[in-house]
């Protein structure tokens, strides 16, 4: 891997002057918005009582507002924007990060929102494989204009460890199950309420059925690139969503903000106890 | 085209009770950075005589962080984040917001920066066609699971516009040519220094030389669905982008962050003078 600047992260600085700080990361969350990912730190720092009061918990990469990335101990938080393009810029100067700050045995989770199938709102899913529109396992790559397919799986070992700690925490819906990783988020997840629509209400009921028989509990845009990125470069990887909304009933968010809003933590909430739980075990080893 | 929350931009409002101060937009400038669309909005209130000393150019879309929206006159400046996905969110919900808005006869120009093939860096290409990885001009949209493909044609007369407003200035180099558009920035752009590259500087310079053989002026991220979606809607489109560096000489910026934020100020510059041309023109009528 040849050693460069982080051209997105704006770091001011190349791979190989990293700052020392970032060799001790062993968990990196990733999720979408920047405030999110900010929320994040600021919520697993209580967790894990590494808060420092007058720390404001700055933004890394604040040379820059393509991505922002904070760190308490060993817990690295960064936001990857929206769609596979974003995340993949993320994440190759992510893993390029981590590798040249030598760290090992780092587990990777991203946490966000999507749509659930046939779930009740609110439930988080915990992603076995991600399924691509035709809810195939696999997400293709085009490299000097050839398509090269690689895989989707994630590591269904630290899905199960994540089940658990939903079980222990007792607050909220949790499954295992497959997610679909779309391009867009209107005519690509069926929706009629975008500036374009062709199908009627029928094809997009008949469209989410298939999808919800093909094992697919929930749609969001992130997962393809994340799962193949992760697997090739290594990384313990998971992906925790919670849906916000029911598909197979409706298109637009009909839970009161307040609702949404306590929807959005449970990620948060459920990778935090993990987070913990893991760091308590290896203290007492 | 249903009325509906634009979910998004979270104006707070749904589509049929938009501020009517939307009425007046001819302009919109779309670009993947908040910060620089913001930079946009105050060099246009300037270049219109249009400032206001107290303002401060409020973001509209304050309530999300997923996109950031500027107004002065009938000019719209928009955030769009990275890749096909984001910028594709943020014009089904821009294209919904014009047509309930009541606006007429918008023309659209996204602003951004580049990897040229063969040019000298800071030049500026206004995109003809946007082509895709094997440089066909083509966007592929998956609908319900299948494969819809949707012409990538800009307006080429606002095109020659646009390079005719550069002729005026006569302050940097513009071209008018094919963009190719990619998925990623790294391997699907062929380079290098990504997280992962299974290819060699000679199959890399092959496929670049293949590129800019088949007419391909420059690389970027966003310019096939923007030019799709705007010819579905019938909106008058460009895309303005400056080239950072030369492809065929290396991956990374080599330029000091002057020169490089001088370029980027051009493809503003220019669509700043276009619109100020236009609407000079008009007030004469």
């Amino acid at each position: 891997m040849k050693e460069d600047i982080l051209y997105h992260f704006n770091l001011g600085t190349s791979t190989h002057d990293l700052p020392a700080t970032f060799g001790d990361v062993k968990f990196v969350c990733v999720g979408g918005s920047p405030w999110r990912m900010k929320s994040f730190i600021e919520y697993i720092a209580a967790e894990l009582a590494l808060e420092d009061p007058k720390s404001e918990y700055p933004n890394i990469c604040a040379g820059t507002d393509r991505y922002a990335m904070y760190k308490v101990g060993p817990v690295l938080s960064v936001s990857h924007g929206m769609g596979i393009p974003s995340i993949s810029i993320m994440l190759h100067e992510l893993i390029k990060l981590l590798h040249h700050a030598g760290c090992t045995d780092v587990t990777i989770i991203r946490i966000g929102t999507s749509g659930g199938i046939g779930l009740e709102p609110g439930t988080i899913v915990l992603t076995k494989q991600s399924v691509d529109a035709n809810f195939l396992p696999k997400f293709e790559q085009v490299i000097l204009g050839k398509t090269v397919v690689r895989s989707t799986d994630l590591d269904l070992g630290l899905a199960e460890e994540l089940l658990q700690c939903s079980k222990d925490l007792s607050q909220f819906e949790t499954v295992i199950g497959n997610t679909m990783c779309t391009m867009d988020f209107y005519e690509g997840q069926a929706r009629l309420d975008g500036a374009f629509c062709s199908y009627s209400e029928k094809d997009k009921q008949e469209y989410l059925t298939k999808a919800y028989d093909a094992g697919v509990c929930n749609i969001e845009m992130e997962s393809s690139v994340f799962a193949a990125m992760c697997k090739l470069s290594g990384l313990r990887a998971a992906v925790v969503c919670v849906t916000l909304l029911d598909r197979l009933k409706g298109d637009q968010l009909t839970s009161s903000h307040e609702v949404l809003h306590s929807y959005q933590q449970r990620p948060q909430i459920l990778v935090g106890h993990f987070i913990k739980k893991l760091m308590c075990a290896s203290a007492k080893n």
